[in-house]
């Protein structure tokens, strides 16, 4: 455990940025690990819409750990987005992930933004990481701020102050999805003395860019998961019209492989 | 419950082939629903895989009425891909049957391909299909030979002889995906007195195409599931790889509103 958690830890430090796809059930992470990635997170928007349930309503505590225990017996590291970690209580987001650590789990993401759609005060996400580092040390806290997603006045100052505590109370690493531009992450990664994971966004700065910018991790968040409910109504469309096919999908077999050899 | 059944079996004979695109958890028979498909079926692929299990092994009992469950919350009719009824005791089987159909299932699917890859003897099948109509005679049962899809010797005369015992036991639509040509599916159409369903096939034979032969159902199986598949690794390579996405995704709030859509 503390070794897979190393190797996870090490891919924040490499010449490129650690490209974390992020998967929603067993077969997204089985494909993903299939093509090579040594790492992977979890988009909590498909695992909640996956299972019927809204995102960011703190809905999804169960299914995390079944897909965590499903994810534990692919070739895989795999971290985790618990939201704001499903409780108030610091004590209750620790004892939460450290069971999602038993199953394998080697990082987490924990956000301040709250299911009525504002900021908690820092104090709260402070107190969470703190205690997840307390409760499981080896693991990777990824502490994420809301503060542009959310909207609020002034969110490059409540960035840099959120980051700075959840940084000082532990936090391995820092993620700002939805910095404007490239001058902002430039100044993020410039004011924040740890690993800064930005969000990939289409049309937006390629791997290499927010590589050279010295950002370390680069999550997809929903995107696989929204481009895949695309490409099912994309090309159900297409036979509902007599059009081609945009996509060559893998085979029966091929899929049925994912599985066992997920199954070792 | 008898309207929906109704309403689904009326499907099957309309003036074009009924679509019957195929669903594997709540996102995608939510965005299914929301592209105005008036009935879905499983792919079993699909339902298997996202839970870590494999396909054609009866291991999916389960998952099948969780998502029973949650697509009885959308506005679409259900049809479940039940392989070959998970028990060799026809009563089990009209029973679990009778299980999804409480939970407002409208048809399913029964095969009579085996979890070691042979055919069950025809009166094995047959007896599940006159169980599950004696037991919820409402529903749509439809009873697939996969003769052709487990390779075995004179395919035609054994699915002619199979489709015929299913029908006379009160199958109310046939299921024969695999047929290799359109000659074929034409001598099926012919020889088979009840609608049959064909499995869509990129390259093969369109919708308008299908219908002309006198085909009522056309399924698309695991093929969503596996271009969904395709959709996440494709992406997730072009990111790496600093190309540009082949698909537009839908936007957080889209997805979001699926799974409120389905929570009325």
């Amino acid at each position: 455990m503390t070794d897979r958690c190393a190797a996870f830890r090490a891919l924040h430090h490499a010449a490129r940025p650690l490209l974390l796809p992020n998967a929603w059930d067993h077969a997204s992470a089985a494909a993903l690990a299939a093509e090579g990635h040594p790492a992977i997170g979890t988009t909590s928007l498909g695992v909640a819409a996956a299972s019927g349930k809204p995102d960011g309503a703190a809905a999804t505590r169960g299914e995390n750990l079944v897909l965590a225990r499903l994810v534990a017996r692919l070739p895989v590291l795999l971290s985790v987005d618990v939201e704001a970690g499903f409780s108030d209580d610091p004590g209750a987001v620790a004892a939460y992930v450290a069971e999602l650590a038993a199953l394998g789990v080697v990082g987490v993401n924990v956000e301040d933004g709250r299911t009525d759609g504002t900021l908690a005060e820092p104090g709260v996400t402070v107190a969470k990481v703190a205690a997840i580092k307390a409760a499981v040390p080896e693991l990777f806290v990824n502490a994420r701020t809301d503060a542009w997603w959310l909207g609020v006045p002034d969110p490059l100052e409540q960035a840099l102050r959120r980051t700075r505590a959840y940084r000082d109370a532990g936090a391995d690493g820092i993620f700002v999805p939805g910095a404007p531009d490239v001058a902002t992450i430039r100044l993020l990664v410039g004011e924040i003395a740890a690993p800064l994971n930005v969000l990939y966004t289409p049309g937006g700065p390629d791997l290499d860019e927010l590589g050279r910018l010295g950002v370390a991790r680069v999550s997809t968040g929903s995107l696989l998961f929204r481009v895949a409910l695309a490409a099912v109504t994309g090309t159900v469309d297409a036979i509902r019209s007599g059009a081609a096919l945009a996509v060559e999908p893998p085979s029966y077999a091929q899929v049925q492989r994912l599985t066992a050899a997920g199954g070792r």
